[in-house]
């Protein structure tokens, strides 16, 4: 009987299979069966797509096998949504075909109760006297850019990036990739990892570990097997790549509510925050935050240092910014007297003198660009926190409601459309300088993925939540430099 | 001399003006005296609009007037934005005319430094003299619902409602009214004080105190000139209305960083503390909760205690949201086995018997609104956060992915949109309960404006950030209560 955990190289079938069964393919649209297949499909997936079910005929244009025998080539996966009663032969007839992997997505096991936990212990069992491994059960499925597999149960096609993610909560892990979308956070490999039966999360974070692809380690946690091991590969993860987690079950009721969603025993809160202290991990404290962290580690290079200069066009944005890096232990320093004049040929004269670098509402278009170009050759300066990087007046609109009145007579038309736009530059002077310009813009109210020229970043919608993404990457910075 | 602080009466031309002198009239786009006219004559501004300007002509259609004499009906507001060495000339000529009210656009006085507070203490002291009560200088503009007036620096047409809003920072003032617009929060008034060399933030809050078309009373502060006044006019209006403000300059940094912005003093963050303890007034700890408060204030009901239930889709924001009340003072009790009866009557075998109600993932749609029902009629839950209170699970979208790729023959097209939607519904029974049902769907990722038949709501976006509104409501009926 293989008792062992799971080694890295089980993983590859998940994230790079060949070939999948879909056992419980359907063509009844309000069944599992149905809906993950047909996101597979239009996913994209480039492999083998065998759907399973006795009653074959086709599906999607594919044609269905009544079993797994027989398939017209190399399958490496099984995708599972059978009801439960019926999971343990399914695995039992993989394993005879050779398929030693399986998302199961099945429901009904532990998080049911003593029966449903006797079930998936016999499950475990059973897959593991056969060298199976399985996610689940109770996922809600993976994802992986690199096969374009998408066995999810919502319709969700993430963006692709090199962060990958392991949630504990299968409808915490789906929002994410799709607030993704809009935010700019792409991912790599996704996995809702369910109960746990056989896979555990300590699992897919060493295997993240490891894995090329994966540059940002994402996770959303209830409770782990072991915390001492969960605080090791933390220590061999933030070696190479960032890894940030929500901890789900911080308080008595969310432990609580925890044990009877995971069945996780969720550990005390207070172990999670010293192992991040201790290994360089870093804490979400919102699920927000989780997506603004993930944005800000794969699109902004780390400060090395804290010293962050707050660059603003309205003298209160430029408060609430420097109140905000002050609350994350950021320092928001006096400028040197060279700066100080540098800044005095570029500004008007009744601009702050400080930082803040309160631009005073200039109307000088260059005013902006100039600053940050004087700034981020600074070695006094690590970072900025660049707020009104676009301005959009809205001053087209309220004219044409004026031509609409027909009230614009006699006036000078060639109004100025009054927007400016410096996310171009700045992506630039950060690609040249290496140091992170956070970029602020009330132009949405959540963060906005940006793209220009091949080159793509976010921008964040306060002051408050660019300090505190900057506090992250300088958290990171200072514990890689050992500080 | 009158040196008395304005009188709440001085305050109706402000709001409620019969006619506006534009002084600073132009029809140069590129000039503040054109553009906030524009905003004016766009907005609907219903009463007598004087364009002032010594070389007359017309703009916008309307009749420009060399200068304040003989102007064609009442004007009792001036709008200002000519250049600070002729403001107290204009100043004099307003009182010589009997315009006793002006907002001064015009920048260039105290925040400039020396020789700019020389020019702004004359500026006060002639307005005095001459009965006449100034908002600004540097100031943003101001807006009224009751009198659709816009006389604002940039194009923002606010939603209307009964939140009044005064704020020491223009361009965070300005922000929240465009923010407002897609989260639902409108507004009775709004003023940007400026550098309040006359009406300091403190009058414009005693006055919203007693206006009856102010609900709710939002604040941008960096500092008061009287901190026990602060405090005073605080114990008054919460006796009737929410007052939420937002402190700016907390941090050394940040105070430093005000002193330079607003001229504020920004008082030791503490008192304002305690002053929100023993006043009942609401702190927004970001910008982006003081929005959130303000929308929680417009449309929830305040709860009689504070027992929340917490119903979910999914065990992961159930735990998150479990978190999130606790974090923020909030109870989430154990049902009594009569309710957890009444529920399970309704949900599937497999739901989690507890608080958080998960209805783990039940297909039946009549689900939440039964649990909603069963829950909000019983005396042991003073509140409700519902999560998941929309579904759309793009299953269209998928589909029409599918035809595209001539994919669906022999696929039953009838795929249900599965999409719910149980909005009207909990708005319909916060009207009936006069409980607060704070809604969570991650449909969107800012919080979002809702109308269903004439009713309005907001939806939150996260859990933890509905659990944050939900105390805050909390804290202020507590106050109420006595408790």
């Amino acid at each position: 009987m293989n008792t062992e955990k799971p080694n890295p190289s089980y993983f590859d079938p998940f994230f790079k299979p060949k070939g999948i069964a879909m056992i419980g393919a359907s063509s009844d649209p309000n069944k599992w069966g149905f809906r993950v297949l047909a996101n597979i499909i239009a996913g994209g997936f480039k492999g083998l797509i065998c759907p399973i079910n006795p009653k074959a005929g086709t599906l999607f244009g594919l044609k269905v096998y009544p079993s797994l025998k027989r398939l017209p080539g190399l399958v490496d996966l099984a995708v599972i949504t059978i009801p439960a009663d019926r999971v343990l032969k399914a695995i039992q007839e993989c394993a005879e075909q050779g398929i030693r992997s399986a998302v199961i997505i099945t429901s009904g096991f532990s998080e049911t109760g003593p029966e449903g936990q006797a079930l998936e212990n016999e499950l475990v069992r059973m897959a593991r006297e056969r060298g199976l491994h399985f996610i689940g059960p109770n996922s809600m499925g993976i994802f992986s850019a690199a096969s374009q597999l998408h066995a999810l149960m919502p319709p969700i096609q993430p963006l692709h990036s090199g962060v990958s993610f392991v949630s504990q909560s299968g409808n915490v892990g789906v929002q994410m990739l799709a607030w993704g979308i809009e935010r700019g956070v792409g991912f790599s490999k996704f996995v809702s990892s369910g109960t746990e039966g056989d896979i555990h999360c300590e699992d897919y974070l060493e295997y993240f570990t490891t894995d090329p692809d994966t540059k940002i380690i994402l996770a959303y946690i209830e409770g782990v097997e072991s915390g001492r091991r969960f605080l090791e590969i933390g220590q061999k993860a933030t070696q190479t790549k960032p890894l940030i987690f929500f901890k789900g079950g911080k308080s008595d009721a969310g432990s609580k509510a925890a044990q009877s969603h995971s069945g996780a025993l969720a550990g005390r809160y207070s172990l999670y925050k010293a192992a991040s202290r201790q290994a360089g991990i870093i804490e979400a404290e919102t699920t927000d935050s989780l997506l603004d962290y993930a944005a800000a580690f794969l699109y902004y290079p780390l400060p090395r240092g804290n010293k962050i200069a707050v660059l603003t066009r309205g003298g209160g944005w430029g408060v609430v910014a420097a109140d905000a890096c002050r609350e994350w232990g950021l320092e928001v320093p006096l400028l040197s007297d060279r700066l100080l004049q540098k800044l005095n040929r570029v500004l008007p004269p009744y601009w702050s003198h400080g930082n803040p670098i309160d631009m005073a509402a200039t109307l000088n278009p260059e005013a902006m660009p100039m600053c940050l170009e004087a700034l981020i050759q600074e070695e006094e300066v690590d970072g900025i926190i660049a707020q009104g990087v676009e301005v959009r007046l809205r001053g087209p609109m309220m004219i044409e409601r004026l031509r609409k009145m027909n009230l614009l007579d006699g006036i000078n038309r060639e109004v100025i459309a009054d927007e400016h736009e410096h996310i171009p530059l700045i992506m630039e002077l950060m690609a040249a300088y290496k140091k992170p310009v956070i970029m602020v813009s009330g132009v949405s109210s959540s963060p906005r993925a940006v793209s220009y020229s091949g080159r793509e970043s976010v921008v964040f919608p306060t002051p408050e939540r660019a300090a505190r993404a900057m506090a992250k990457l300088w958290q990171y910075s200072r514990y890689l430099q050992g500080l």
